[in-house]
């Protein structure tokens, strides 16, 4: 396990999985069960703070699904477990994912019980994916989710990612870049995840770099020698003193745009960048422009914006990286069809509508998102279906299309674009925020009849 | 970038780092700012849900220091963002960690200003570090905080990991295997964890399985006949009707021990664990033991556990896995000093106590922790010093006891317990919750000396 050095690998997927899913493979196996089974994956409720869910990470996660297998050092680890048969573990050597895949594309913003994506396969294959698919998928939808709400109250204002540093661990960082992109995020402060995906990097100072120096124009000087047109950080220890270093260093310069602008970390960030403002403005310096970070989040950038603090551009971190308000979203991987017939669940407050199905987005005549009807798959509708086929058979369905990071982007600005104010503002209305979900009648009589036999 | 099939490798830990660290680094090198840096990892506050932090992650973290390089693909990389000069991408390629870390060990409840980790080395190298060291070991601090609790509320009773399906993203799922086994936890769901790790793995089976079946009879006969002593899920359809169907197959077999326990994962858990307790107890079958999950954290334990539940250990998933009520720790990496000079900040509420240092711990005659005191690294104090070497010259420090998992795991639980009632307890005390962190006459004086100097 682990042999990179202490990360893991393709190669260890296969194993990223919780010990009831194997368990259940090998009974499966055992007893013969190979129909076809069919899992969706959709959340039940809105978190309170959310009024709708960006789905993001699933046309990644499949890429995965295509090279899944169990290695020679994989299957001598499960023997150490116990309880796994030798012929099933031969069997599972040449284990592949076989099946079919439709899902959303990245970027949608979905409600609930809409399908983010649907599963169909021999249920053995289809069972094991669910702790990988759920973890990837959770974790880039929730990002994208909370990141979208800063890019909504910046009003057109960049927003730049700075949460690395306490992001919940590598693949959150990382993944969280692609996730960022798609929700709007202007770039990364992230290098690795930068360079991966292809996403601006940003970045120029901290404070340790001016307590390091003798004294701030010190620092100032070597590092804008250094880097022409960076942005210099002006609150270490004074802020309004800070800014009129900059001033002074940006006279004593011949060449214009030789700064491009300030960073303000620390204190009240509406007053100090009014105050800031003016003061390069008296100075002639009105191209120098104002960047702000410290603990932002939405909401403290939506009473910047309104407040009309002249920031250019905001650093998000920690608030944004760990979706602080709302760290997890009740996301579940539900089997609704089992070899042919449709399954559901009785348990408390845990009801799942069976069978495979389509989501129809119905958009009015100024184009805004009017309400969305949950179908069986094969119905047909006015609106426009959701759901389309990514995996056949195994295969990821050949249309680039899927993994260019820029179309989703595009397509999830316009997709946000297009929802109602209600449910584009940052508050929660509560129960009733989202767009409707209507049910066709024949999923109703479906879901009936499924309840009946139970 | 990411060779490894989309995953990171060791190998790109270089390049985990946010722009600006590599940014400050070449200004250090082309200024000639070679001087010795102390950085300083702790926290200012304590989260409000929080009477104490685990220190955990920062012996892992070092190993990775140790081989810490750029390789040719990670400078041609950084070369294609801009800014960096060939010479300075030269000196990359020979850039290796020699500095000295002292650091806390693991599984350590600390406290605000406390340092968890000390990096002292030439400044670049010092600050390279910043991200990711920060990144892991705030990752798995947290989740070990968290875990700590449902421990404690458990009081005696198993506590299981089942969070890898929603915590955020797979460092997070894999690296929380760590960190709850040193915090506590008895086992894991997470195969690919527990088996790097050599934790316990646990798991049997899902609702999907029962849904799959038939009915629920054929389910439990088909998974017992393949996992004799197995634990099985009653909650699908009807709870006490499935208590009573595994009371029927406990009858009709006839070995002893043939099912190990049942578990509950909806509905009023109280309630029903009594109810199932009543007829497996009325049947014989005291020996089955109740297992219970569904939406569980400290404060739903306690609750059960108080209220009398006969329940004999709880699965924790996405509460426990998100840390929901806390999701991050105001966790900073400073510079303390540089060049043999005290280094600290004056933004406002961003105070950084200079200096190299050491923290001593001091316990009552019970052996109850009484207060820490903070002081300068070589002053003398009759405490327990919580600060020792790890790293010397960028080599870990010939100690495996370091890396001893369950070696961290009894000093946590010997430290946790030894903590007053008021801090062990779940409920947050408030501003005065947690230790009292005594700072030394001579820390005082420096701290006022250094301040003075800006």
């Amino acid at each position: 396990m682990f042999s990179n050095g202490g990360w893991m690998s393709q190669e260890d997927i296969a194993l990223l999985t919780d010990l009831y899913e194997l368990r259940m493979l090998q009974s499966y196996w055992e007893t013969g069960m190979h129909g076809r089974a069919v899992f969706s994956l959709h959340f039940r409720e809105l978190p309170p703070e959310r009024n709708f869910i960006l789905a993001c990470g699933q046309t990644e996660v499949i890429r995965h699904l295509e090279r899944l297998s169990f290695e020679e050092e994989h299957l001598k680890a499960l023997h150490s477990l116990g309880g796994f048969k030798d012929e099933f573990l031969t069997w599972l050597r040449d284990f592949r994912f076989t099946g079919d895949v439709h899902a959303v594309p990245e970027g949608t913003p979905i409600f609930p019980h809409e399908p983010i994506l649907e599963v169909e396969a021999p249920i053995a294959e289809a069972q094991l994916l669910e702790s990988f698919v759920m973890n990837q998928v959770h974790l880039q939808s929730l990002l994208a989710s909370k990141a979208v709400r800063t890019v909504l109250a910046a009003e057109g204002r960049g927003v730049v990612d700075f949460g690395l540093r306490r992001m919940h661990g590598a693949d959150a960082a990382l993944r969280g870049v692609r996730a960022y992109w798609i929700a709007g995020l202007d770039a990364t402060s992230n290098v690795l995840g930068g360079l991966h995906y292809q996403v601006p990097v940003a970045g120029t100072m901290a404070h340790s770099y001016i307590q390091a120096h003798q004294d701030e124009d010190a620092a100032f000087e070597h590092f804008l020698r250094l880097y022409p047109g960076t942005i210099l950080l002006v609150d270490t220890y004074d802020t309004l003193e800070g800014v009129r270093k900059v001033i002074e260093l940006a006279k004593r310069s011949s060449t214009e745009g030789l700064i491009s602008g300030i960073r303000l970390d620390s204190g009240d960030l509406s007053s100090l960048s009014k105050q800031a403002r003016l003061l390069l403005d008296e100075a002639g310096l009105d191209d120098i422009k104002i960047f702000v970070s410290g603990g932002l989040n939405e909401f403290k950038i939506a009473q910047l914006v309104e407040g009309g603090a002249p920031i250019d551009s905001f650093g998000v971190g920690t608030d944004v990286g760990c979706s602080k308000d709302s760290p997890m979203i009740d996301l579940v991987y539900k089997l609704t069809e089992y070899d042919g017939e449709g399954r559901t669940k009785a348990s408390p407050g845990k009801h799942i509508l069976p069978g495979r199905k389509q989501v129809y987005r119905h958009y009015d005549t100024d184009g805004r998102i009017d309400f969305d009807r949950l179908t069986l798959r094969d119905e047909a509708d006015s609106g426009t279906p959701l759901l389309q086929p990514v995996m056949k058979d195994g295969q990821v369905v050949d249309d680039m299309r899927l993994e260019r990071l820029d179309q989703a982007r595009d397509y999830c600005r316009r997709e946000v674009q297009a929802l109602p104010d209600s449910v584009k503002r940052l508050s929660s209305l509560g129960v009733s925020a989202g767009i409707e979900v209507r049910l066709s009648d024949k999923l109703k009589a479906f879901d009936e009849a499924v309840l009946k036999k139970i």
